[in-house]
């Protein structure tokens, strides 16, 4: 039955592959509602190619440094440090978080021009990525710049405003590990590009996740060096192993199955990112607005803006009676049963009924 | 690892169950395109009472008896013939299609008129259930009165018109055992009440689907008496086992997981009947629209209309690359190995790559 079941699995996988496009699906601007739903009830991602534009979200003419530093003024911001921009990744075989600091935007945007044209920077890696709904929090001067409610065709499609918007400032060597998350996920592009990396739901047998040991990285600013803190008392959670730029196929044979979909937004692009689909970001750098240069050269020292990458993302709830919540849970505990896994979820009492 | 497929499909059962709900959602009339779309990304079924009138089907006021049996003229329809009203089910351990038969509609309606008000009645059942289309072929000549096109807000939000379009025509007696259509389905009484019994395709664990050996009734008019014949090369296709009006849990234990819905669509009531659901219909009849009586008086030897069940139904394409194929599909493959069966699709060359 394991046999039978690993083989069910990989025909999951294969079937998929061959019913669905080997690349992300390209629109030039916004879809219609309908057109939208239905990318939404195939749970497969798009790309709307200039509709930050199209929707005239403001803050792709206001987002240059000075507007951005004048309106956050001084309040002290939530920043990620991190040794290599790895936050929330497996280091040493265990779940690290990022360390906490704590700065105005004005400081964040001067380490990051610091760091912008050294090709082997060693400097701590800031990453503005609270991501617990910051544009209504910490960030809400900046709300009105980014449809606080999200675009109209997905807040129509999904009867409801999003969940909440975060937005996302950082460097070129920040970068999200593979993960996904239990969220309908809009996500635009500002200043600099975004390049994704997916894998549908269906591919969840091909991800090795597994339980890792919980840790969080601790900032010594005296030498500027990272120590890792196991978190005790000890706590384990499920993530995925795999390094996508150098994946080990001995020790995570399954990923030779999946198919990744790879695709780079740039300012003013978005993306539909179903729910639960793998992904991992990485971004590059650029400047703002143009009148960013100009007017950061009068106020900024004199230098010509920073190269930074900035998006926002609305996150609307997901419909958990929908198939697609379905074909990943079982996936998921079929996959920890070949691994020998326990399933983290407790067991209805009824479960042996049968 | 049987155990833990199999404690992995009922606790799928069960958690669906949870997240949805347990009666057929109830609309007054047709949805929005956006709001029908949320039913169609949720692979959950709807009820729109009233939708036929509100769309202004003519069938609901043109199809009298005499309408019918003049815009049909005397050709020679194609009519399902059964001892029972069992057109496509499992008797004496083999699925058995039912006899053909070729009549015109006056007959038909006839044949439905003698057995309406006996209780016990014996005579052969016939119903007009050909389902391939036949609104665009042999009952062309009705097609203007309902919707060729199905309703417009299945049409924007499938983006396509229906693939068939079919008309139903029968008694009290016909029944439809328990099975799955792979299309998206639209449903609209016109006469009578047809009254539903839905499974979730998460459920095809609990449906103890098995191949059975074809067969097909003959009739013999002399005799009007029915045999079986099995088909020759023997043939063998899957079918559900379970009768649901006498479900055998010690034969199926299973199936006490599963969670029935029920629902009894009246004239001007139209169903959307999700891809891949399992259903079975039964049906009750009623008289024409209200010239029907007069009219039959009239044209039909004095008596008052007959009594009947007619319905259409509008098959849009599925589609296959969203997560309920794949939820499905993967579902009955782990289910078929627990029963031991073998996998009845090809396996691809490279299955065994890994």
């Amino acid at each position: 039955m394991l046999n039978a079941a690993e083989k069910a699995l990989r025909k999951l996988v294969r079937e998929q592959q061959g019913l669905n496009p080997s690349q992300v699906t390209e629109l030039d601007g916004v879809p219609s509602s309908t057109e939208f739903a239905r990318f939404v009830a195939g749970n497969r991602p798009v790309v709307m190619r200039g509709a930050g534009r199209q929707l005239q979200v403001p803050a792709l003419d206001r987002w240059t440094d000075d507007y951005l530093v004048e309106t956050l003024a001084e309040r002290e911001l939530e920043i990620s440090a991190t040794p290599h921009g790895n936050a929330d990744a497996i280091v040493d075989g265990a779940f690290v978080e990022p360390a906490n600091a704590k700065m105005p935007l004005s400081t964040l945007l001067d380490r990051l021009y610091e760091e912008q044209d050294v090709v082997e920077a060693t400097t701590p890696v800031f990453y503005l990525q609270s991501q617990n709904g910051n544009l209504a929090g910490e960030y809400a001067p900046l709300q009105d710049d980014v449809l606080p409610d999200g675009p109209a065709f997905a807040r129509e499609v999904f009867g409801q405003a999003p969940d909440v918007a975060n937005i996302w400032v950082g460097g070129r060597r920040s970068k999200t590990s593979l993960h996904k998350d239990p969220y309908e996920n809009l996500y635009l592009v500002v200043r600099g590009s975004k390049t994704f990396t997916l894998f549908p739901p269906s591919e969840a047998f091909c991800m090795h996740e597994q339980p890792f040991p919980h840790a969080t990285y601790v900032f010594d600013p005296s030498t500027s060096s990272f120590s890792i803190r196991r978190t005790d008392p000890p706590l384990s959670l499920p993530w995925i192993p795999i390094d996508l730029d150098s994946p080990s196929l001995s020790a995570h044979p399954r990923f030779a199955l999946a198919r990744p979909l790879r695709v780079t937004l740039a300012p003013g692009d978005m993306l539909y990112l179903p729910a639960l689909w793998f992904h991992r970001v990485e971004q590059d750098v650029g400047l703002g607005p143009p009148r960013a240069a100009a007017e950061a050269g009068a106020a900024r020292g004199g230098r010509e803006g920073v190269k930074a990458a900035i998006a926002v993302n609305w996150w609307f709830d997901m419909d958990y009676g929908a198939p697609v919540w379905g074909l990943h849970a079982l996936v998921r505990r079929l996959t920890m049963a070949l691994d020998g896994q326990e399933d983290d979820e407790p067991d209805s009492g009824d479960e042996d009924e049968l």
